[in-house]
């Protein structure tokens, strides 16, 4: 696992374990309903993922992009799929997600390393 | 065709026709590479129109979302699947996509109407 | 009761009913967290829907802002607190919140006479 | 001047006047430096109300694009310049933008008949 | 105060004064307006402040939500009240504010630390 | 050159040579059509900066407007010229843009250092 990855996670498990630690019900529905979407059903997971991915390079979002790009990475998505999710995303939400779509192929590299 | 879906596509080619009336080159390029993105390519065309959907539900689109609920619609997307992409469209994009999200589902029954 | 309140009230009704019709479950569960959050808590009722106006203008969702003014206007805020509730988000949102904000101060007007 | 111009002056005046009827302050003296930024300054009224029309584009308000759209056909923008200005703004926002980018060459059109 | 607080303003004040050194009027008057509209008025300041909250979450502003998460802090904002506001950001903005509300909540343990 | 914008030229050169490796033709055109509409046309390359300036600012895109503001600065853009955008931007883009205009002056006196 590289670095980079690894790093991720250890925050990203951090953080959500001071968010859930609190007795708000409506945020821990949320994180529910956030893992629920993204299930196994008349969609594979992998499809799902890889909308997960596109939407959030278009909301520019790179703790999400990183996120799902670990996970289509997993879900062993190849070179050729992720390079056309980018793009799809790229055409739809132009030129200010580079930054973000750099992030994403510089972390995908990474992982392949 | 819904009596919506013809006034969708004639009013988009009418006004497509006018962009690309224009002697600006950089438009015109910009076009041919959005439609390249959605070709067949490592991912069928399914699964891109279904990336396209989400892509534009998030970002709060009207035309956009029309245009690729139209497209899966024809690509043969069942009414399933199509929920599942509404469902982390609008857990991505929050209770905002709500009002777009209604508009697909109208368009969506009076397709299958 | 204005007849764009209620023609407003009437088309969303009619529009929910289409989407809660669908057996997804996962969009029903988000509409149901939707409503929770609003629901009168450590925070009233009142202040509550205060936020969901505010969020709405600056994310310059105009059936958003027309729903938090309808609510807030039920639940009795006055002129000079919609006027400093509008005059946040057009700060914080910029220059573009300026149509929505047009049309929510419209909404406001016909709402009182 | 075309008929949808006139309306569009037309439906923009009633509003404004609405809301600066409020007695309001803060959104006041903001419809004051919403004034203030396009004068002729360091950079040319002319240029400034291009920046206006890009930064409407990519944002995509449709009411901020017409208003810009207008100024600059007034300002004396030319064909190649207008298309200019679009193309950055697509290329920088996104497929996203095209249907404001539509309706603003619609107008451009209609305006130069 | 929290380390991460301290640092916060220090940065915030530094970056402030450079802008603020410059002899634009306009750029000085939208900070003006940007302080006014958060006074005390017919809605308190605490309240105020819980708007720009929201609006800071909903728009994915990391330095806008610290400042008012900040802020509310101060005005003794409580437990229940902040997480009934994250909760209404996060239901209105989507999964994609959760790195931004992470963030948040951090800042705001830190701060009851 | 200040140590801020030799860095962001390396990192950016670094990552952009990551994406432009891969074999994708759709990428490749994109990043040809962005440098393709920053090309003196009908309007000067100073102007076309100053576009690119103004919606990464609304767009809120950090990487994007450290590139366009050392672009400005290299075309010979003064410093009431830079204000007068800046402001433009903050007034259209709301007060969720300071975080990234304050970047923007710190780089733009860096580099007048």
């Amino acid at each position: 696992m590289s670095e980079r990855v690894q790093q991720f996670k250890e925050e990203r498990e951090k953080l959500n374990a001071i968010v859930l630690a609190r007795e708000d019900l409506n945020v821990k529905r949320f994180f529910g309903i956030d893992t629920a979407v993204y299930r196994e059903g008349a969609l594979d997971a992998r499809t799902k993922e890889l909308l997960g991915l596109v939407g959030s390079l278009v909301l520019r979002c790179d703790d999400c992009v990183a996120y799902h790009t670990i996970r289509v990475k997993e879900l062993g998505v190849g070179d050729q799929e992720f390079d056309e999710v980018m793009s799809i995303g790229l055409v739809m939400g132009g030129s200010i997600t580079i930054p973000h779509l750099r992030r994403a192929y510089r972390l995908w590299e990474e992982m392949k390393a």
